[in-house]
């Protein structure tokens, strides 16, 4: 295969030319030993364990972007899925929609960077599928991840919000809306004075770090599309509790806000790829907030508010400003393929 | 939601729009308990165990066609994945990329539909996705489908082919090009004599009836893109055996026959989407061939050829007219989008 050569519609017919794809790129990125049987169905030996499955399409515009790509996003956003689940991340396949006339120097940067966050994740691709279209029928590239994590019995609380109380306290990770304003910026050609990235990352080893006593952790959810303030009212929707948060202390750029404020986007509806919303218990926060503070994906976490026995299944925002304001669910899109 | 609505960018969005769409479509045709729970990752559990873990994307055109549409062939296309490779297919996710102005009563078929297929194919939803893009960006709908099997430890070999020798059988489960043809034929509306219909179908339970005795299944393929004749090249390259069949034994509609002549097709080379080649035990053959012909799916299976000592690495035709070919892969594309 040449590197100036291009998808062409037979790289989909699952014949000499699909095999042709799959071992030039894919399998040379993704090796290991169950991917080189090249069949069609995976074979994964697990203990007597639960299962966490997760599925991710991802259809993100540009392909390209500061601080990542889409091979990276698709690797790190499933991983993500799971370990908020309070899964350990193990296995993922990877299913490729392509448009005829993508470049096959552009796969090989996908495939390439998917591999390295595979590793750094550590999960295994252990099956794939390509699909070709014609011109115009997608947009370069479409890729679905899904992914397999075991679920140790210990943690089946996490993604269930069954054992959140009132005092508990609510933690983000980092600053919010670094991966919106990102691709934002990308397409916009905007020029700002400090470059923003994409926080894009797999949180996988973080998550590992605060989970030794997991019934301290009562909740975490991936801050993606829909924003922070998404996941804030769907946690306590119909709930025999509150949420209260504090404007002052959700960490947001400087740079970001400067740009939410030209776009009148609200940092609480934006989407991360790197930030995790988290419900502690009570007196935990500080130990908690100091692990994930050591972790380089962690370094701006910060508690930003309470479960509350008061306005149950509301959730309530302290303004800078003063006054205090009802937060809803994002209505409409302001980014469409951010994701 | 109104029957005459039609897909919108927010429905994409993570927010409202999202979770009504969830709601009032995806939880309301899929609902199992596991699936109900609405978060990001599903819990199964699983004993002790081998998994086989599988996954495919779908851009067939047209979304509907006889016997079949979009919706039914990602779930049994994913679910014979998982029973040619010996496994009992247990969970399934769905990647929906939809494009900005799909009617939603198309989607409501589809998903109407693959609930259908999943009750019949006895597998669960179990956790999903979706994106939209704008108008232009894909075409209509693709869906990824991963599936989850479980892989009894005597099954292991079926997809391997490793203990595949000289004098076993080869059959294949029924008639040859039906799904190809159909495809072809309701996007050049074709007039024939008879309809003819994709052969779409979950084929789970006829494998579970020939598989009591597990040794004597070889190995098996579902014949899918790049046809029989892929297949055929493929699990005798670099091995110590070659195959032979003879053409006159290859179960093919006399439909589809005259509409290949018409476009120089070979049957070979088409693409079905209920239909197996497998490799039995030698002296095996007839008993398989009842039960299989016991089965609604299975009626026209017949035995077309052997594993041979001879011509190592290579699969020979006998043809009807006389004179022997060898069989290649399937190079280039003959039908893009059909499955």
């Amino acid at each position: 295969m040449n590197k100036n050569d291009i998808i062409r519609i037979g790289h989909g017919s699952g014949g000499r030319l699909s095999r042709e794809l799959i071992e030039t790129i894919f399998v040379k990125y993704f090796h290991n030993p169950v991917l080189a049987r090249l069949q069609d169905a995976s074979a994964i030996a697990v203990e007597n364990d639960t299962l966490a499955f997760t599925t991710d399409s991802y259809v993100i515009d540009p392909i390209f972007f500061p601080g990542g790509d889409i091979g990276k996003l698709a690797i790190s956003g499933t991983v993500n899925d799971l370990c908020v689940s309070g899964a350990i991340p193990k296995y993922i396949s990877c299913g490729f929609i392509i448009e005829e006339g993508l470049p096959i120097s552009d796969l090989e940067k996908i495939a390439s960077s998917m591999a390295a966050e595979a590793k750094k994740a550590a999960i295994s691709i252990v099956t794939g599928d390509t699909k070709v279209v014609k011109r115009g029928q997608c947009d370069k590239i479409f890729i679905n991840t899904s992914g397999i994590g075991l679920l140790p019995a210990e943690r089946m609380h996490i993604s269930k919000g069954d054992i959140i109380q009132a005092g508990d306290k609510i933690i983000v990770t980092g600053t919010l809306g670094d991966h919106a304003i990102a691709i934002l910026a990308a397409r916009e050609n905007l020029s700002l004075d400090d470059e923003i990235l994409s926080d894009t990352a797999s949180l996988n080893a973080m998550t590992e770090k605060i989970l030794n006593n997991p019934s301290d952790i009562r909740f975490m959810r991936d801050i993606t599309r829909g924003g922070l303030a998404t996941i804030l009212t769907e946690v306590c929707e119909k709930k025999d509790f509150g949420i209260e948060i504090s404007e002052k202390n959700i960490p947001v750029r400087q740079s970001i806000r400067a740009v939410c404020e030209l776009y009148g986007f609200d940092p609480l509806y934006l989407a991360n790829e790197g930030k995790i919303m988290m419900v502690v218990k009570q007196g935990k926060e500080d130990t908690i907030l100091k692990m994930l503070r050591s972790d380089p994906l962690g370094m701006k976490a910060e508690v930003i508010g309470e479960i509350t026995a008061d306005h149950k299944g509301k959730a309530v925002m302290q303004s800078i400003v003063g006054g205090r304001r009802m937060i809803d669910m994002l209505s409409g899109e302001m980014l469409p393929r951010i994701c």
